[in-house]
């Protein structure tokens, strides 16, 4: 039987739902309100979990303070107080929902954990909308 | 691999827990105070999950917007600011216990969101009670 | 310059919003929802604060566990997992808004409270809605 | 004697903190990665609260409701999914940091509310930076 | 399909992080502040969730008054209030990690609870650090 | 009319309420399991808040980022991850009861900030027990 452990970071952040491949009106008529063509915003909340074993020797199964610092370098930087649209690489042709945030933010730090820990996300867009990814 | 999406939303109900087999001295000895003969009540978050595949021209699993009047017309409409065993027609005979609500939404719930979603519903009776179903 | 030291308890309990003066149609057009027949519900959040001096031999303003035992005792008994309107004798008459509420538990605690602390008392009625007195 | 009653809103919107007097380098080492030039967000918390006599025929000191139905009409309409600095009229000039847009709402708001009532406005920026205004 | 019901606890509680076959030095190296030797603390929540059948007498799957008189009886009783490394006889040579804490606390539980119930522990060390045991 | 504006910090530390000059049975009898001889702990919220006119410069009452730095370096460097009673000069002689540490750390930071600010702190022990200093 295995550990989870779970370390949350948060960052704040524009976006804008936005498909090129549609007229303005149907980006209205699907997004709505989120389509803003000026953007809004949030504060993210992140969620990143490791599931693995403990080691014997620390009673840890992954040190948080190198994960927190993991994401801070690796997410924080690229995302907090940034337009996710127009300052990241990753959401130039994909729209940033949060589902989509939730995969390119897995598929960022699954490069830099070892596959030896199954790795979780969880985004709060809202406190009362949140994606988890991925789900079996 | 999936994404779960959830959205969270809240009412608030009276309720009383009574079994209508038993006596009152039997009802209170189970239930205690939260059998109560004129009721007491709570404000309850219930937060609805669907899992699935992610819509390649959306980015979206399902539209929280649309998920939010989905449970506004089918839960809130029914249960916010009613006496869940008077003002309803689930709890005539079926105790309103955090288990049976849950069931009874996501039952009401099911018939309403195409099969291809998982759904699962979570509700809190108070921050530090609250049940999940279903759990396989 | 004093300190205020402040205590948190919950309770949980049904009410209707009802002026007994006025028509079924007065009431609901006033009350709406809030004044359905059979009651709804909420957990309240209450807050009681202490403003005084720190007593020198021990550091408190006052001990948190007395005031922890003093609401239980006075206000908790009489409110949790009761029927404000029918179970108490406060709101025979006197409609159980938030406001009402707190300036009730005020008036049953400023009689156990030395008159040397200035008394305050939050509610919250639900996350979003929350009053506080008194206010001067 | 008087009661303070509170309301709690939330709205999603963009907002760069920007002096157009100063250089861009002056912008950014003074706001730093708040001064971002495509934007970034916050899910803003807003509560506003109301200080008065309760009306001894409904024991409120304001509807809830219409408290909670003006701020959706005079400010959450002009704020929610926007961009503050250029979706709306009062940050063409003024910075939108937490401070100007509490004193703007609490100008909105202080014309469409009785005299009668102290108005307060307490802005969440993030669960972190908070301001209240006004303050005497 | 099977119902979860969890109930929230709490214990405040001094620990260090410690593995006695390392030198000062190395403890410091790997644990950093959290081995400080006169120990740090921390407010501690518990989630306990018991999955399985609700009885049809009752619509419970388990009184969470049991469970909560479960947990103060067998865990807070020897936990709250406590040197997690000096007052308790788990981690007298087992290093008190959130997991290790977690471990523990499910072993005394299991004993203690039907195996008909699968039994699942959350610990929260803080509002930004927790672990759930087990995950399969 | 002013604005306040408030930053939130926080801090896991270790402490024991005890008097010097008392036995340990009055100390056991006052303090109750607060006075544990090995200690407990706390996630310590801390809410540190400024009064003062908006600089029309920047729309800041001041720098939230200075504010949070202020307070790293002069109350987090000494207080997180310590024992309260042990590693720090103030409690020494001096209980460390929330009202005493509200009151040590408004001293130290009073000497930080210019005095055309009104100065305000606000600690929370638990989520339930909290305390304010200074109130008028």
């Amino acid at each position: 039987m295995k550990v989870k452990v779970s370390r949350k970071e948060h960052f704040n952040a524009a976006h804008r739902l936005f498909n090129a491949a549609w007229t303005d009106e149907e980006n209205e008529r699907v997004f709505g309100k989120c389509s803003n063509p000026n953007y809004h915003g949030h504060n993210y909340e992140l969620i990143v979990s490791l599931t693995g074993e403990t080691d014997p020797a620390t009673g840890y199964v992954y040190d948080m303070k190198k994960l927190s610092d993991l994401i801070k370098e690796n997410i924080l930087k690229q995302f907090d107080h940034k337009n996710l649209n127009l300052d990241t690489q990753y959401f130039k042709a994909l729209n940033p929902t949060a589902e989509n945030i939730a995969m390119v933010i897995w598929r960022i730090l699954r490069q830099r954990i070892d596959e030896k820990y199954e790795l979780n996300v969880r985004l709060y867009e809202t406190e009362r909308n949140f994606v988890e990814y991925p789900v079996h």
